[in-house]
C-alpha cells in the first residue's frame, strides 16, 4: 500500500489517498483542540496514543461483531480504514449527565441516566455543531428515517459492548461520539476514530478523569491520562519519564 | 365569577385566582419581552391586542373542533380560561425556516421546509429555554412517549387549520409556539396564548412582519403590526391616531 497525496487535514487527524481508491491513509496528529478550535495546543505523544488506542478499541468491536473502517494500524501513529462518504452527523451516546448535556439540560455531572440515550448534533463547525432532532435531519436531508434508526440502533450496540469493556477495566463510559459514512457499496459503516479525544471516560473508583476534559479543563497531564487508558488497554504504553 | 388572588406574574400575563378551583383569570399586561427578557419595553396596547388576537383564535380553532383551555373573553385585556398544570415544554411548530431555526441551522429565512416540523423546547428560563430531543423529555421525566405523540400531533392539527385560516387573510404562518396542560381530569389540553407574541406572521406578498419580531429586530411600531392581524382577524380595533 502506498501513501498517496494529502485529501483533507483536520483538526486531529490527516487523511491520505492510496494506491487503492477504496482506501485512505489517516494519520493521528500530536495537536488538541477544544471549544469548536477556540483552545489549541500541540501535545506529543497525542497521536501516538489515539491512534494505538482507536486501533485496540475497533480490533476490540471487530472480534464481537461490529465492523468499522479499521483495516490495520500500520505504524505508531499511521492506519489504514476503508474510505467512506462520511455522514454529516455527529452521533453521541450518553450514559452519565455531563458536558454540554449537564450544562443545557441542569442536570448534575455523573448523573446515571435511566437509559442509554442517542443524540446527534450537525457536523459543521462553522454553526457550532448544533444539535439536531429527528425532524432537523430529515428537513434539512442529512439522512433520512431509516438511516437515523440504523444510527442510532449501532450507536447503542457500540454502547453496550464498550460499556462492558471498559467496566472490566476499571473505567466508566461516560459518553462518547461516533461517525458514521457510506462505502463504496453505499452500506453505512462505523468510522472516524474511538478514542480518549471522542469518549468520556472516568475511573470507576475515583471519578478522575481520563480523557480530553483533562485538556478542555486543565485538570493535568493529558498524555498521562491516555497512556492510563492505553495501559489499561492492554496496549504498548511508552515510559516518558 | 370573581377575581381572586395572583398566582403568578408571568413576562406577558398576569394569572388569578377565581372562586372556582378549575378557572383562573389572565390579564394580558402591556410588557414586550425578548431574548429570555434581556430586552424589555412596555408597549401601550399590547394586552389588549394579544388578548382580543388570542381569544379570536381560540374561539376560532374551537369551531374547526380543536379545544384549548379558552372560556371567554371578559374585557380588553382579560379572559378566563380553564386552570392546567403546564407541561414545561414550549411546543414549536415550523412550516418555513426563521428565527433561532434559521441562525442555528444555517438555513435562509424564508425557506419552505419540505414539511411542517415540530420542536419541543425546555420551558425554564434560567437554562434559556434548550431544544430538546424525545430522549431529552424522556430521561427528564418531562413527559412520556405517548404524551409527546399526542402533543406532536395536536400540535400539528394547530398548524394545518391555522396556517389554512391565516393563508385567507393573506398571511404567511411561518412558526409559532404552543403550551400545554393537564387538566383537573389529567387530559392534555392547548392552553397559553396564540398571539403575534407567540407566532412569526408575514404579510404573503410583501414578507411585511407583523409579529413580534418587529420587536426583537426594531422593525418598526409593534402595535400597529398587531392592529393590521386583528383587523384581518375581523377584530375590533382601535383607531390610536
Ligand atoms: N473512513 C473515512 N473515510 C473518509 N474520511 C474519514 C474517515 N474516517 C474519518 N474521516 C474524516 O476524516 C477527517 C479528519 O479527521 P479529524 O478528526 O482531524 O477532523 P476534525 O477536525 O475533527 O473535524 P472535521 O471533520 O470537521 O474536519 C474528519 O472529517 C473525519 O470525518
Ligand atoms: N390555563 C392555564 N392554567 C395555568 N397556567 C397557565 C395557563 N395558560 C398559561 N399559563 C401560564 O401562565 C403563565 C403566565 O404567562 P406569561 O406568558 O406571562 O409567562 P412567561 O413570562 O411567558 O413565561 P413563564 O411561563 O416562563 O413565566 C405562564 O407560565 C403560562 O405557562
Ligand atoms: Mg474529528
Ligand atoms: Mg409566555
Amino acid at each position: 500500500m502506498e501513501k498517496g497525496a494529502l485529501l483533507y487535514e483536520g483538526k486531529a487527524k490527516m487523511v491520505y489517498q492510496t494506491n487503492d481508491e477504496s482506501i485512505v491513509w489517516i494519520e493521528y496528529k500530536d495537536s488538541a483542540t477544544a471549544f469548536n478550535g477556540e483552545k489549541k495546543a500541540s501535545i506529543s505523544g497525542k497521536g501516538r496514543l489515539n491512534n494505538e488506542i482507536t486501533s485496540l478499541l475497533f480490533t476490540k468491536l471487530h472480534e464481537l461483531g461490529i465492523e468499522s473502517h479499521f483495516i490495520k494500524k500500520l505504524s505508531e501513529t499511521e492506519q489504514l480504514v476503508k474510505k467512506v462518504d462520511i455522514i454529516p452527523l455527529e452521533t453521541v451516546v450518553r450514559n452519565l449527565a455531563a458536558g454540554s448535556f449537564s450544562k443545557r439540560l441542569g442536570v448534575e455531572e455523573g448523573k446515571e441516566l435511566s437509559r442509554p440515550i442517542v443524540e446527534f448534533y450537525y457536523k459543521d463547525d462553522e454553526l457550532g455543531d448544533p444539535l439536531l432532532t429527528e425532524d432537523h435531519i430529515e428537513v434539512l436531508q442529512l439522512a433520512d428515517k431509516q438511516e437515523v434508526a440504523l444510527l442510532q440502533e449501532k450507536a447503542l450496540q457500540v454502547n453496550a459492548v464498550l460499556r462492558d469493556f471498559f467496566k472490566d477495566l476499571g473505567i466508566k463510559l461516560v459518553d462518547f461520539k461516533l461517525e458514521f459514512g457510506k462505502d463504496e457499496a453505499g452500506q453505512i459503516l462505523l468510522a472516524d476514530e474511538i478514542s480518549p479525544d471522542t469518549c468520556r471516560l472516568w475511573d470507576i473508583e475515583t471519578n478522575e478523569k481520563l480523557d480530553k476534559d483533562v485538556f478542555r479543563r486543565d485538570l493535568g497531564n493529558l498524555t498521562d491520562a491516555y497512556e492510563n487508558i492505553l495501559a489499561r488497554l492492554g496496549g504498548q504504553t511508552v515510559c516518558t519519564k
